[in-house]
Order: C-alpha cells, then structure tokens, then sequence
C-alpha cells in the first residue's frame, strides 16, 4: 500500500513536493489543498483533486502525511501546529530564533494527538544541519563554515522588488571563492560577512526610472545590501525571462577539526550542494522525510522531531537488509 | 557521570579512539585491553591500566562501551559478537561481503544480552555509507560515486612489503582529477576501474635487489594493482621515514539526480574528506558512535546496530533543546 500524501500549498515547492512524490515509488499525491479557490488552479498531476484547504477538517482516513508548503513569517507557525492534531505533517519552517517556540507548539499538539510533527526540513535547515552536526558530533575541537550559492535568494529579489521604480529583480548570493579555498585549507580564518559573500542583482527598471537611485538604493539597504559587495545590472524584461527565469540554489557547510597529541593533525570535512532548482531539491527532501514521519508514526513514535532525530534508514524505501548488503 | 570506554586493541586505531576520549568531556578512558603481555604495552594516556584481554570476563561493571580495534579478516568476526554478550561494542568491519553475516552474528548476541553492538562504523564504511543513503533517499533517480584519496592505503603497502626484496613500502590511492569533475559536472559518466584512480608506490628495496623485478611484481598483480595505472618510486629509508610516515586519507562521495518534468535539473551532492590522519579521523567517528551506543542501550534499546540505524541527535553531548538553538 502507498503511502498518502496530501500537499498544502501550491507555490513553488508544492510543485517541488509534487515532482518528488512522482519519483516514489511507495508513495501517492492524494490531493493538493489550497488557501485559493480550487478551482483557479491546476496542478501538474493528472486525475488528482485539488480542494479547499478546509477539506482537511475531514480527511484523517485519507491522508498519512500533509507536506505543508507555506511561508515562515505567518503560515507555518499558524498551520503545522493547527493539522498536526489530525495529520502527520512536515514542513520547512526556517526562521532561526523561532525554532525552538514553533517545536514546542507543534510537539505538544501532535503528541496529544498521536502524530508525528517534522519541522524545519530542506537543506538549511535540514541537509546543512544535519552536516554540521555530524561533523561537530565527530571532531569536538573544530570550527563549522556555511556559505551559501551560487543562488537565487527570493528574499532578496523581495526586497528589491519593492523599491520605487523597480519592476523585477533576480538577487544572486555568491561566495567569495578564496575565503571559501582559505576555509578548505584548514587554516580557521576569521571572516566577515562581506568576506564570505558577494551580491549580484538583476534589475527590470520601469521606463524612466532613475536607475542611478536605484543602485543607490539596493547597495545601502540596511541587512540586505548594506554589509556586503553589491553589483547591480539593469537588463530588459526579455533578457529577465531567458536568462534568470531558474531557480538555481546550493552551498557548502565546511567543517575542520584537529586530533592527535597538540592537535597536530587537521580534518577538513566538506558538504556540497549544487541545485538547478531549490524547490525540487527542498521538496525531494520534505519528501524522504515524509516517508520517515509515516514508517516512525507506524511504530508508534509521536511528537515534533528535526533532521536530527530521524534515523537515516527511516528515509529509504529499501529495507534494512537491502540498504546493508549495497550501500554499507 | 562520565561514559566509561574500553578500548580493545592498542594498533593505530586503538590510538585514535583513545585521542578522541580525551577530546571528550563526556567520556573516560577506563581501560586498554590487549592480547599481548600488558606489561610491554606503553599508553598515551596517564593512569589509565592496561589490562589483558581475558580480564573483560569480569568487567561487565566497569565499561560502559566497549570499543573493539580489531582487524576484519579474522579478530573483528569473532570478538565483536562475543564481546556484545556482555558490553556494548562497537567496531569498524570492513569486508562489505561479509556484514550481512556479521550484522546477524552480533544481533543475536547482543539482543539475548540487551546491549548495543554497532559495527562498520568509521568513514567508509561509515560516513560515507551515510552520505550514499541521504543522497538516493532524497533523489531516487540519481547514480552514486565514491573516490578515495590521495591516501596512504593499508592493505596495498602490504601487499607490496610481501614480494621478494621489498623492505618497505607506502602505497597511496589517488583519484584521477578528469574523473571526478566530470562526475561533479552532473554528466554521469560511466568509469572504468583505471579511469577512477591511479596508484603511486613509494618502495624501499633490499640492498641489491632486482629493482624492475619488484616493479612489475606491483604493476602486474591481480586485484591490487593489474586494473590501475600504477608508478613505482625506489627510495631510501631516510626518505621513507622523514616523507611517509603519516597516514593521510580522504575521498569524496559525489551523488547526481535529477528532478522536475522530463528531469530536466540536475542537483549534485558532494561530501568529501580530507584527512590528516586516517585512524584519528576513524577514531573519533567511533567515540562518537560509541556516545550513541551508551544512549540508546540506556533507553532500552538493544541489538546489532549501523550508522543508518541511529539518529544523528545521539551521537552529540548537546541536548535536543541546545543542538535545535544552535545548530538547526
């Protein structure tokens, strides 16, 4: 018997989760749920409903995991905690300094309700996380670097969305490479936030804009801009299309650590991410893990977890023996 | 109360574990134990005993996780199953033929003594198995990689130190540069044995030795180095001691997949090594899966147990509440 997804939430990584789940063999899309009419929207799966989120009152029967696709700022601290009474669910929450609020709310519910709740799940948080852990778990005496892309962050784009006379913005995150080689050489450097990253924006001014202001705009933008090497082109809405129309994501976490009397010898372990799409890659995630809250849930496991919780084996659809014999 | 480790078998590897306790706040170094007179036996470590093997029949009190360095052709097979009568074990069985046989020898024993026995703990396999089965779980349409190196391998400087006239020998593995971009660059390409690594020995011959005997004794045996492109260096004694007395390793896992309509994005996962010390490194997984050992026997869990069977939180001395905070 597949195992029943519902999805809910039909931006860019419901459709993420979507093309996941058609990958999984042991799973099944049941339905997608909407906050919009369902009727408005189409969906990439044939023959699967799409219905009012408030259908979910009533579904218990149908459904082993809701994957709740929503935002961080409003969505997920409301929605996670409200179907983990009824539902497995797992979602991407990933405001850092309400982690541990959002995990008591989710974990009391779904406790009381006999669930299991995941939060924070993707790659940072989740793949990221779990690399940091592990490595600092093996080598106590060492330092952990993230960098981030190259990549598109929407939030960014957001941001400069929203300044007078802009029509459109792709932000890149880049590292800087030679900070990047200078982590990798175990050297521990200290390096500022400009030093980690650079800033490139891809701007669509309105007719007659001042572009000039523009760029002035985005470059002393306070959290955003402010603390890092910008460079800001302004391009057409048709080169907007060809050329930035993907979402490309990725990034390393970097770990390195010493052993050995006077910490003499040094390790330096790498996680690399390099995504053509962030939303599939985050929904494949959500999805694996999805898989884990229903075999976990079977066995009789409740309560809201994290990557760090779930044991590896609870995301394969392979049995122990199986993942023993070929991939040990 | 500090987590009471035994480490039995004082090679390298025995010497990593035994620097990884003392990087650990949590853990004490309770006992060496060794098949040899423990009176000829001289530990980094001040205070702590060296005790015959035969004294584990009456320590079951005393050792809280026993850390078994053994080798896996024949000690690991029988002291790892019969030491989990008694104490939680833990090992690095290597012979990926022989872990089904293995796992199921240590499972029996270890769930008739309600203790803990992880085995084919370490990098790889270990870390790396790990990073396989997150990377096919996430995206099941995908193909694996794993390339070793540049690294001192065991087993082939052995292999070389058993022909006629070799004194000594130091055999490094080296992945082959094309190779792995080519991998990286998402094209899937398929790889032959001697297009994956390359083989350097450096070799110290007896005096007056036949110098191109030994040279086409390596480059043509079977399974070690006939399916290689090898190269074979004749040096001093003085040169082996003063360049190769280190044992560096490393190696990357590389994963591909591919998601969306018509999988047309292409995501790379990469998790890479770079090792001063292999049996440092290999320790220190260990220490932290033994952390993990203690933890799960405490709350009841028992049986024969591999790093896809245990949640990562385990392995950390932070508590869920800090490691959720800091880093999620």
């Amino acid at each position: 018997m597949s195992i029943r997804i519902g999805i809910m939430g039909y931006g860019n990584l419901g459709r993420g989760v979507e093309s996941a789940i058609r990958q999984s063999e042991d799973m099944e899309l049941k339905a997608v749920f909407t906050r919009r009419d369902p009727s408005t929207l189409k969906i990439n799966s044939e023959g699967v409903p799409v219905l009012a989120a408030a259908e979910l009152e009533n579904m218990e029967n149908d459904i082993d995991v809701l994957v709740i696709c929503g935002g961080s700022a409003t969505d997920l601290p409301e929605m996670t905690p409200k179907y983990a009474a009824k539902y497995n669910v797992i979602d991407s929450f990933d405001t850092h300094a309400k982690i541990p609020e959002h995990f008591a709310n989710v974990d009391k519910v779904a406790k009381e309700a006999g669930k299991i709740g995941i939060i924070s799940c993707g790659w940072d948080p989740g793949m990221f996380s779990l690399n940091r852990l592990y490595a600092m778990s093996i080598l106590p005496e060492g330092k952990d670097y993230t960098f981030w892309g190259k990549g598109v962050s929407q939030g960014h784009s957001d941001a400069v969305r929203r300044i007078a006379g802009v029509k459109d913005c792709r932000q890149y995150t880049i590292p800087v490479e030679d900070s990047v080689n200078a982590v990798r050489s175990g050297s521990n450097p200290e390096l500022t936030t400009r030093q980690k990253h650079t800033r490139e924006c891809f701007v669509v001014a309105e007719e007659g804009a001042d572009t000039a202001a523009i760029e002035q705009a985005i470059k002393t933008m306070p959290n955003y801009f402010a603390d890092y090497d910008t460079t800001v082109h302004f391009i057409t809405e048709e080169e907007m299309a060809r050329d930035h129309s993907g979402l490309p994501h990725g990034g390393s976490v970097i770990y390195t650590g010493s052993t050995g009397e006077g910490n003499q010898n040094t390790h330096v372990i790498e996680y690399s991410l390099k995504l053509d799409s962030n939303p599939e890659f985050t929904g494949a995630v959500l999805v694996a893990y999805a898989r884990a809250a229903y075999r976990m849930n079977k066995e009789g496991i409740s309560g809201a977890k994290t990557v760090f919780d779930i044991a590896p084996a609870y995301l394969s659809p392979l049995s122990g023996e199986e993942i023993r014999a070929h991939y040990l």
